[in-house]
């Protein structure tokens, strides 16, 4: 354990954590805050596993409901993973916190990007889903998917950066509304005994002969297990509910898991009693949907509600990123600045951030659900397996009771979601998941390279050595520079405030125009402040090189120098264009080449 | 006169500026590097002419001859007034710089916005036509003449923004190949008996009964007043040539209108000679190269020198717009940054500006030269117009030699392009000078309210009233706060130079993270400086809102306050991402809400 992970098991630190948040969770508000994402997989997990399975033809249909229970069996194994999980790590964080508090760099570093691109894919899958399902209702949006979907894309973008904090009560209602459409869907297609309302266009499907291989049912089995995705989000929030935290969270993992797999087992006992194909265009859902309630206005309204639901939970990756940001830059992977995801600018960076990288995976995948699928699913199973991982490795260090039979779920269930990541990264290899072997060791060299350059700065810097006490030595002498562009009140405040800083105030004034200095050097005369004004020439009309020029000149081992700049900034917003460019300008030039200390005066004006 | 005016007569100055500039012109020299502009203007004057002449039906052509030779006077007329405006106003500057001089405000601010679009136009101008001769040449840019103009102007924009300024030895070359060119057109053309051969489809005419009216002529005259456009650029640059500048000047201007008017003559004799008509997507140039030289590879070459010289000739918008920016900055009519001009950055933004300008005239006008050339047109001759003016004032108030007859000359020509102006605004208002309403008002308004801004922050900073003389007060003290984030070299020198600048260094630690802050505070025990750390509370984890407000509760009339942020910059430019950003946030908090200095102290790594 390393100094860094201490930091979240320090008591103090949870209990202000904990009285700071804005909203806690009882563990039925959990379900409505943090189901969206888990529930959200039920419009593409069977749709997947159907798809790899009547690769075979329509036979393969048969193998639905087997596979449908493989999958759920495994999801119940992943929730009790999950559930023992919060009691280990309370803290939450997500599998990341985890891999670096329990195996160190390397792990750390792949957790770090299995992270980013679960981020990065729930806000670009959901959308992608959400899309086509909108697309199975409404045709004009079958033909604009990527459109719609970077416009969706666009519209989150902007909610995210210019308001709305995101509550529990505000999903309330879109949950439990997106729970009722499916449940019935599902009752009624199961109540049903007609055929499925034919919509859209068959997929062409060839009978293959013989039974159905183990490497088309595991293939299945991998795909199906995408409906696990979203079911992490309850542990990484472990920290948010009321106390007792961790039981309640445990609870809400439970009813979560257990809703997931019946919906999940209806479905898939849906799609195999109505033999519901694949069809260009049209999702399973929306078959599905159009199977309970015709194509009607309820059909209509069903695509909604569950567009809609698909979109909030993109929205999760919005908040996701900027907590991941947070931690990786804690850890020093990230630009520290991230670790300041409170200050408004910084949550806006990385929601900009979260955005480009979003409609990049929009704009290659041409926002198609089955290419950005796969890399979500590893990433999400990746972390499932170092989760687990980590539970094993704890309670093989702590020998708690019935550690044997603890360890040997939960790495069953690390065998199974690592094993249902390496499947699906060899079956969609060609088509989709090549781009890991470039998205994620970027993303790992990244981290590496900016840890290892604030390693640099911090050994420059004398961290953690002997660092010699601060001593006033009366000898050294400071001189503080004052540009000057007129004799005004700001002029004055400059002078004195520069007199006071130093033992020398050095005005000087640029001559960039001859008539303007000859007429400032008149004006000096007559106001006679008491300190000569010094008139650097300026061969090329520019302002920023003489001033550092000067101060570089100035400035030696025993002397300091103070570049003090006067600046105006109006308190109306729309003036502020008028003013305050050359003072960044003159600042970066002039810290980026001399010693100098850069201050800056400010006079407000209305 | 004003002091703003007198400014550019100030001998001294002029001296230096001649001596600094980079490259000097002798007067052929000039026609080299100044002339591309007018001599571009024989692409689309002429043909603008015939255009007005055919609305009255292919009898109209036979104006043609007569319409130019009226032309070729005015522009006799304007070369002659230029020419003594040259020695009238020998500082250049163009006519803002005149009208600001002779007439005050209101025309002032009329000329500028006249000036601002006549830089905007001159790209977007130039590359309109520029793609409408090349449409001429290759059908397949005809169908995409928006696109390929926006393709021109953003590799200008490159141009301009990463390199390369334009010297009068790289535009010799292009000039005097078009020169060529657009004098073989003409010649061969005279020479040749044969019809000209078919290209394009020809429009559509409609002989009209009756002679053509004088309102047709006049917008004839007007239209072909065009091909004037471009001469001004010899007098606004005239403090560029060599000594004896204004006498060079005026020589350059002389065999420019002169080479100009031959070849203006020489195309309308050919068009009425061969009665070349305006075709659908061929311009009367391109039919005219092809009846000199047929459709084979010389009339391609042709098209492409013509395309590429107007190319080059819209590329001077890119060094004058920043210069009328800077001229407007020095009178505060734009953010004064434009006043620094030599500075990299700001010349950037100028460039930046005129491009996203330049594409919006291009895109609203869907690249078409009809909609640009009125509007451009009407710029050009209210500068004309204002110079001319501006001679004639400055004759009657100085009644040197023959100067009735000096005031006659060039208040017929202020006359003949004010007229113009006037027509063309006229009789082409239902189809694009209307924009000139919303516009030129807009532009004025913008330099008006500028003005207005910084005269009231003039006043504010008591700008030419009587200011007190800075005064030390003893009793004051100054606080230096030195937020501290670890232990380290750059600590120690922040608060060396802390206690250099302040009668108090307080270090302060804001606690964003328990753990952090708890391992910073024991650290500071043990390092003991012999201040004491203060640790300000946090409780929404922001870091600039606790700073900000401390410095505040700090500061009062005998207390001032300097934060003195220490800062990181790395010399590698790809680890500036890594530092940097926490400096500016907090910097804009502080200088934004409170009067307290804001300084860094940077430590430089590599």
């Amino acid at each position: 354990m390393d100094t860094a992970a201490q930091r979240d098991l320090i008591p103090d630190r949870r209990e202000r954590r904990r009285q700071s948040a804005a909203h806690r969770f009882t563990a039925l508000g959990g379900v409505a805050a943090l189901s969206l994402n888990a529930l959200s997989s039920l419009a593409y997990g069977p749709e997947a596993m159907v798809a790899v399975l009547v690769t075979v033809g329509a036979s393969g249909l048969d193998y639905t409901l087997p596979v449908a229970i493989a999958v759920t069996v495994l999801l119940l194994v992943v929730v009790w993973s999950l559930r023992r999980a919060i009691g280990v790590f309370p803290d939450g964080g997500g599998s990341y916190a985890i891999a670096r508090r329990e195996f160190g760099r390397g792990p750390g570093l792949i957790a770090a990007a299995a992270a980013v691109l679960d981020q990065v894919l729930t806000v670009a899958l959901g959308l992608a889903v959400g899309t086509a399902v909108l697309g199975s209702v409404f045709p004009i949006v079958a033909d604009h998917r990527l459109v719609t979907a970077l416009i969706a894309l666009a519209a989150l973008t902007a909610l995210n950066l210019f308001g709305i904090a995101e509550s529990a009560a505000v999903l309330l209602v879109p949950t439990v509304l997106y729970i009722g459409v499916i449940a019935a869907i599902v009752v009624a297609g199961l109540l049903r005994g007609e055929p499925v309302a034919e919509i859209g266009t068959p997929a062409d499907l060839h009978d293959l002969p013989g039974v159905i291989g183990p490497w088309v049912l595991l293939r299945a089995l991998a795909a199906g297990g995408s409906t696990l995705t979203g079911l992490e989000v309850v542990a990484d929030h472990a920290p948010d509910f009321r106390p007792p935290a961790a039981r309640r969270a445990r609870r809400t993992e439970l009813m979560l898991g257990l809703l997931l797999a019946v919906l999940l087992l209806g479905i898939a006992k849906d799609i195999a009693a109505h033999q519901v194909f694949p069809r260009d265009g049209v999702t399973i859902l929306a078959q599905l949907a159009a199977a309970a309630c015709g194509t009607g206005i309820l059909f209509h309204a069903a695509g909604l509600v569950i567009a809609g639901t698909l979109g909030l939970a993109a929205n999760t990756g919005f908040a996701g990123l900027p907590r991941l940001l947070s931690r990786l830059a804690r850890d020093r992977r990230m630009p520290y600045l991230f670790a300041l995801r409170a200050e408004r600018p910084v949550f806006r960076y990385a929601v900009a951030a979260l955005a480009i990288l979003a409609a990049l995976a929009l704009a290659c995948s041409n926002a198609r659900v089955e290419l950005l699928l796969p890399i979500y699913a590893i990433a999400v199973f990746v972390g499932f397996t170092v989760t687990q991982l980590g539970s094993v490795r704890h309670w093989v260090d702590e020998h708690g009771p019935r550690w044997r039979w603890k360890v040997l779920l939960a790495g069953l269930g690390a065998i199974a979601t690592g094993g249902g990541a390496i499947v699906l990264f060899l079956a969609e290899f060609a088509s989709t998941t090549w781009v890991l072997l470039i998205v994620a060791p970027a993303l790992m060299l990244l981290f590496d390279r900016t840890e290892h350059y604030y390693r640099e700065v911090a050994n420059h810097l004398g961290l953690g050595t002997e660092i010699p006490v601060p001593q006033l030595d009366s000898a050294k002498k400071t001189i503080v520079v004052v540009p000057i562009a007129a004799v005004s009140w700001l002029t004055r405040r400059a002078l004195e405030a520069a007199r006071r800083m130093g033992d020398e105030v050095h005005p000087i004034a640029v001559d960039v125009d001859a008539e303007l200095t000859a007429s400032l050097r008149e004006r000096w005369r007559a106001w006679n402040p008491g300190v000569e004004l010094r008139v650097l020439d300026s061969p090329c009309e520019r302002l920023v090189e003489p001033i550092a020029e000067y101060a570089d000149s100035l400035s030696s081992a025993d002397t300091m120098v103070i570049v003090l700049l006067p600046r105006i900034e109006s308190r109306r917003r729309r003036y502020r264009l008028l003013h305050n460019q050359r003072a960044p300008l003159i600042m970066s030039t002039l810290t980026g080449r001399t010693d100098a200390i850069a201050a800056t005066i400010t006079f407000h004006v209305d």
